[in-house]
């Protein structure tokens, strides 16, 4: 009996997946793909045998009954199973019906981690998640969620100092309603990015009472929205500061 | 004039970088490194200078200035400084500060993603931070924030299905009574997971009453505590369910 191994691929560029899954992933018989990993991962295991299980958004029993099915199935027939998903696996990734299906039937599993969304996105619009507040607004804690919920509902306002939502794109007006009507003003700095961490990223900056003018824009796409201390540029704290206070950092090396 | 490559090297192990942090590193002329990474990462850039510049813990504003400082420093001197950081550079890793200080000196920076320590420390435990509800408590959002704020305080409560807490490890006592007094239940999970990714990874399990009696277990170690639906165990979430509703994985494939 074989064992599966989760890996995250990161959040569409094959060259955000980590050593340890690059290195898994070499090993693999057959992998298990979502719509979201980018194909040029298979140039990292050419010998496998790659199967399509994907969707995008979310995804009913049926299907997923079908890949746990799979898994169980391929497991039992080779030595490596890859299930190869989008993002992190731990991250609105399913892992949990996934891995339950698996314990059921016996079968070993690994979870190789990756770079979620939220974070990719942060790196591409060098707009920290987290802030200690010396320069800007405070960021002490971020949270990570969905714009809407499998029922079709928006979620409950949470109260981190960094939202990010995912699955996000088609929601953006719905979205933009709902955190005001929860009491979020309407110029929260809102920034939008789509297929980040890839060389045809796009971002576009917002306040909550225009975010649903970023739909055009990155209709059709993997799409995360930041709202809050997150959404920042950095160039703005350093124009509402002065710099009197803040030494050069020449100097400081100097002295 | 050089420019800085903020790299995100991951938890601990040196295997969890990225193929992109990985390449990024090979091209390196100065490496500025924090305590949390792994010395095996030298491998990837022999040929550099290693700095250390970090240390654990909160940063007081004398150390943060002078690594601001040596990284214009190096990128006036050299092609490619790199900034290598443990976890992802965007949360809980002072970017805004270091961004800051070289957008000031005019220097060009790009910021490559990394594996949080919340999420190596799900993939280890095999426990989603998010989890649609279908087989045990739903998790529809997950929080990251810090045990302890800059000045020493506890955070205010927040209110993500699964709550991560970063640089927990001398604050589990302070943490448990923080979290019962706002509110919780004694009997909320709370799993620690310490030096998550690596392959002397510990974890522990407790409910926020008994959170304290993780101390000894994980001192002196990188820690991360995952409390609420986050930190509860798939098992648990089997033995409380019945499987009458729950297909067969391989009845499900042949229907």
């Amino acid at each position: 009996m074989g064992h599966v191994v989760f890996i995250g691929a990161g959040p569409g560029a094959a060259d955000l997946i980590t050593l340890r899954g690059a290195a898994r992933l070499a090993q693999a018989d057959v992998v298990l793909y979502d719509a979201l990993t980018d194909p040029a991962l298979r140039k990292l295991a050419p010998k496998a045998r790659w199967l399509h299980v994907g969707k995008r958004g979310f995804c009913d029993s049926t299907a997923q009954t079908t890949i746990n099915a799979l898994m169980v199935k391929h497991a039992l027939e080779v030595d490596v199973v890859v299930r190869l998903k989008g993002g992190d696996p731990s991250v609105f990734g399913r892992l949990e019906e996934e891995l339950d299906a698996l314990t059921r039937a016996g079968i070993a599993c690994e979870v190789v981690p990756g770079v979620t969304a939220a974070i990719a996105a942060a790196a591409d619009t060098q707009r920290p998640l987290t802030r200690r507040g010396t320069l800007g607004p405070a960021g002490r804690s971020v949270s990570l969620t969905t714009a809407v919920t499998r029922n079709g509902a928006l979620p409950a306002l949470r109260h981190a100092d960094t939202e990010v939502f995912y699955m996000a794109g088609k929601q953006l007006g719905a979205l933009s309603r709902r955190l005001r009507s929860a009491g979020w003003s309407n110029d929260t700095p809102a920034s939008v990015v789509s297929r980040a961490g890839c060389s045809d990223m796009r971002y576009s900056d917002h306040t909550l009472l225009t975010l649903a003018q970023a739909s055009m824009l990155h209709a059709g796409r993997p799409t995360v929205v930041t709202v809050g201390a997150g959404a920042c540029a950095l160039t703005t704290h350093a124009q509402s500061h002065t710099t009197d206070n803040l030494a050069s950092p020449m100097e400081t090396l100097k002295s």
